[in-house]
Formats: structure tokens, sequence, C-alpha cells
């Protein structure tokens, strides 16, 4: 693994400012701006997109009655308005539970562009994910067929499931978390680097192409790459020089393990960073990614480029009108608080 | 009091059915269709709607940092996709905290109609009530100082002050509040209700006027009448005979207390009712205030055309797009869990 950053690290190293546009379409992958183009990435052959499931997702993403409580939604931690996050280091659930392995929320933004989800990566794709937090006590708490007694006691959902998922059974738990990744595969923020992916020069300006240049020079891109500017692989985290604070928790009792490699697109908007939220500034969690993943000790004005093409990365957010929920019926089971 | 509801019962049975539109007139207000009536309706002098503020309030209605934790924001427990309430027969706030008199979170929507806030009634407008939820140990739990300094840490939010309150200083928790209460004051859902008050005679069905005609004549209309079908007084409840979930918790130890009469707009949808949410079905709601407040025994029938008539209140929502909110900065007070 230290043979192949090392090997990256020299090639990237060679690259001639003038080719930093044709060496940077190699390394990453811009969000496409045709529709039919956006529609291939973004679609799953087995989940297929339709106006009723986005319109049904949509729902399902703001409901909190799919949660134990009917209190939270997949939108209390994945708040929108936020980048996608919670603010916090550790996500907060069910009876204000902190996830027990000091986990933080990810971004659901761009989250369709990784090839897996959760910070052990351990799914596959949006539609395994969905189901995972809904069912985790310190989440949302909700058994499978407490969430699916609440949407067929709302004679609205039984519509619209119909029409989303025509073949039966349409509302069970395994379309729930279809319609609710249908959604969130529409939400993808195309930014000026995905512009200048595409072939215009004039997208970034001077620091941020420093910037760029250095976060590839700099061995970032080894695992940084792709449409998600990460997301498609694990990594041993840390790999070098030990993670200051893993004491916070990880994966493996505070020692190295197997992390996913985040996607970095909005990385300005997403902190705090890292799996387990405890660093709240991008300039040192660039710093720390130096020092543990590439074992270099990153010059201040290294990481003041990095950052500034970093924030080259936030995206335009979709709009999102707030949907209309049905009402609970004398069907519906109660909350549980 | 019971004279008075007495007389009232007696005067309202005397309407003849081809008065009822007359009657109707006379006991309730219309939400104005026209912008200058309505924004004559919603505006407060000493907070006066801008373009600036209504952008600021929506962000700070939407805005989690503005409690103690970082996770709760107004719409937490206003949800807007949820008729402007929880669903919970008590919020629940920071750090799982259930209300400790056992309250109902009433809903935003057309609060502004009203002449109080609170369940008790306590604060006479929306700028007023805003201060409470943040301040309050059981919902956000925010003390002043850190609200400001929350907001004040981020430039985008100074901006915005600035704009939406030109008077120094511009950023102070008065002001957070008379920014959330302008949005707030935005929230009115007219009904065919309203059509049918302005003159539509056909805005209505047989049942619904069946139904108009029976809740003025069996004495709801006592309370619940003007623009926002009650909200104008408080009322000793129960009055008559005992309510029967008073042990659940009330205003005064389980013995009868005054409460605000709850504005009827959108009742349909803003269970589970009453000032500690005790009841879940808005038949048995009806039938309950039958007996407790007007020592009546309402038929099947009667109720079931009340409520007819109460589903006709359900008004048009307002198009609500979610804000986004900016980005902490290295000077903003960390959540506190």
């Amino acid at each position: 693994m230290k043979l192949l950053l090392f090997l990256s690290i020299l090639i990237i190293s060679q690259i001639h400012s003038d080719e930093l546009m044709t060496q940077s379409q190699a390394i990453f992958k811009a969000i496409p701006s045709s529709y039919k183009a956006l529609n291939d990435l973004i679609d799953n052959p087995n989940n297929r997109l339709s106006k009723d499931k986005l319109k049904l997702g949509k729902m399902l993403f703001f409901e909190p009655r799919i949660s134990k409580s009917g209190l939270i939604s997949c939108a209390t931690c994945h708040n929108l308005s936020l980048g996608g996050v919670d603010g916090l280091s550790t996500a907060v659930g069910h009876k204000w539970t902190k996830n027990p392995h000091h986990i933080n929320s990810p971004t659901v933004y761009n989250a369709v562009l990784h090839k897996m989800q959760f910070w052990d990566g351990r799914s596959k794709d949006l539609e395994d994910q969905a189901k995972g937090p809904i069912e985790a006590g310190p989440e949302m708490a909700a058994p499978k067929e407490l969430v699916v007694k609440r949407l067929k006691s709302m004679p609205e959902y039984v519509a619209l499931f119909k029409k989303a998922f025509p073949k039966k059974p349409s509302i069970d738990f395994t379309n729930t978390a279809n319609a609710i990744a249908a959604f969130e595969r529409t939400l993808v923020t195309p930014s000026k680097f995905d512009d200048y992916l595409r072939g215009d020069d004039s997208a970034l300006n001077k620091q941020e192409k420093l910037g760029l240049k250095k976060f590839m020079a700099k061995g970032c891109a080894s695992c940084h790459n792709g449409v998600g500017i990460g997301g498609s692989m694990k990594q041993l985290f840390p790999i070098v020089k030990p993670y200051k604070y893993a004491h916070i928790g990880d994966f493996n009792d505070g020692k190295p393990g197997m992390v996913k490699v985040p996607g970095l697109r909005n990385i300005a908007l997403t902190g705090p960073y890292f799996h387990n939220g405890a660093v709240w500034s991008l300039k040192e969690a660039v710093f720390i990614m130096g020092e543990t993943q590439l074992g270099t000790t990153l010059s201040k004005e290294d990481v003041s480029d990095i950052v500034v093409f970093l924030k080259s990365l936030t995206g335009d957010m979709p709009k999102i009108t707030l949907p209309k929920l049905p009402r609970y019926t004398n069907m519906t089971p109660k909350p549980e608080l």
C-alpha cells in the first residue's frame, strides 16, 4: 500500500501545470450536465426512478413516523439545509442515544456517487443503506413491522406505494427503503470543479488550481478520486502515523481499522470531520490526513491551497420543497417515546 | 359564563338555514384573498415584514444551532410537513425531555390569527412567543447568550441581520425571535370555508353546511369564532363535566384551569387533541367538548356532521423551500449534547 502511494505521488508530481486539466480529467470525473448522462449515472436498474417513486421517496425521507418515536426522520440527521449532515461529532437518535461507536452522520448529498455506504462501507448501495438507520436502536429504532404498519394505516401512502411499486406487495420495508434511496439518488450537487472538468478552464481561479495540483501531487487523489472525489474504496486509518483522536472511537477499539474514504464534494459544509467527527477545522483535517495517511507534513501554505481547492467542491444544492405528509388514522400505531 | 353560553346557544339555534352564510359571516371572518388585506391582517407595527426579514426568519425557523444541542429547530416540533405539529401527545425536547406539564405542541400555522400564544395564553404575540421554546430547558435549552454567540459567529447571519434589522444592535435575542415571528406570520392557510365566508355558497357541500350549522347551534362557535376559528380567549377547562384525561396533566394539578381556546383551522391535521394531547380521534374530541364545555351529549350524527365541517377548515399550505444554512466557523460555540 505504501509503495503504491509512493508511486502515485511520484507520478502525479511530474504533471506540468499546463497539463493540469488533462490530468484532472484522468483522475476525477464530472457530474454530467446532460439529463440523460446524469440519469444513467444515478440510475439503479433494480430501483428505476419514476415521478411517483420520487414523490413518495421525498415524503418518506421527511417522514418522522417511520421512526419508533414518530419524531426522527432521515432529514433529522441528514439535514438538507446543512449540507446533508447534522453538524454533530456523534450522531444522536432515539431517546437521545449517541451512536455507540461515536460515528458521525455522513452526508446524503452525492452519496449516490459512492461505491459503498456507511463509514465501514458495509452497504453496496443506497437501497441497502436506507434500511439501516430506520431499524438501528440508537437511530430511528423502528422494527420493520412497525414501519410497514404505520405506512399501511394511511390511505395516501397506500395509493402512492401502489403507483410507485405496481408489483405486489407494494408496501413493504424493502420498498420503503427503495423509495427513500430513489429520492437520495437525485441529491447530487454539481460544482464549479465539474465545470472545470468539463473543459471550462476559467471555472477555477489560480489558487484553486494550485490547490488542485497539490491535492494530486501530495497523493490525496490516490484515494479521493473519481466522480465522488472519494467514496470508492476503504483504507486503513491511520496508515503511517497514529490518529490522535482515535480514543474518541473508531471501528477497531482504538486500533487502526478499515474506514470508507469519504467523498469530498461539499466537504467545506459537512464538518465536523472524520468517521468520529473529532475535527472541526477543515485545515486541521487536511493536515492530519497528510500525516496519518500520506506520511507527509503539509506546510501551512499547502494546507491553505488544498482547502481553497476543496471549497470549489461546494455544489449547487437542489431546490427542495417540503412535502405534505398524510394525517394518521385510527389504525396508525401510536408514537413510542 | 354558563349564562353567556346558554344565551348564545339560544340565539344561534334560531338561525334559518337560508341565513347560514350571513350568520357565519357575523361569527367568523375569512382570511382575506387580497394581498393588501392579508398583509394588514398579519402585520405587526413593531415588527414590519420585509423580504430580508422573511428570508432570515425562515432560516432561523429551520436553524438547529439556536438550540443548545444544535439538533433541535423550531421545525422539529412545529413540523411544517405535518400541519405544523409533531404528532405527539407531549412535546419532546433537549435530551429527550418530555414537557413537564405534559403539554402538546400547538401548530404554528395560522397562529398569527390568534390573540394570544401558548396553551395558557401567556404570550400576546408571536414575537414574544418565539423566545420561549428557544430558552426553555425541556425544549431547545439555549441561553440567550449562546444563541447570539452562535449567530454572530457566522458572517452570513451577520450580513442578513444587518439587512433585516438596520438599527443597532442588529443581532440580538429579540431580533432573532422577531425574524422567526415574521416568518411565522406568513404561515396562513386559507381553506374552502374562507371561500364560503367570502360569498361562494358552492364552496361547502350539504353536509359541511349542516356541520357548520350545528357547530354554531350547539355553541361551539361561542368560543371558536373569528378569523382564527378560536385563539381569541381563554376558557375554564373543563366547565360542566370533568375531563376524563385530566390526570395526564394540565395547568392546575388535575383541577380545572384556564386554557387557551385553540384555533380550529387545520384541526383535522393537528392531532392528538387538547392541551395535553390525550385524544387522538377528532370525533372523540368533539364529543368531549360537548360534554365538558357545553354540557350537552352530542349524538353520533351531530359529531359526524361537525367533523365534516371541521375538515373544511383544512387549508392550502404555503409552498416552503428548504433554506440553505451557513456553515459554522471556528468562532461558533460547539453543540452541547
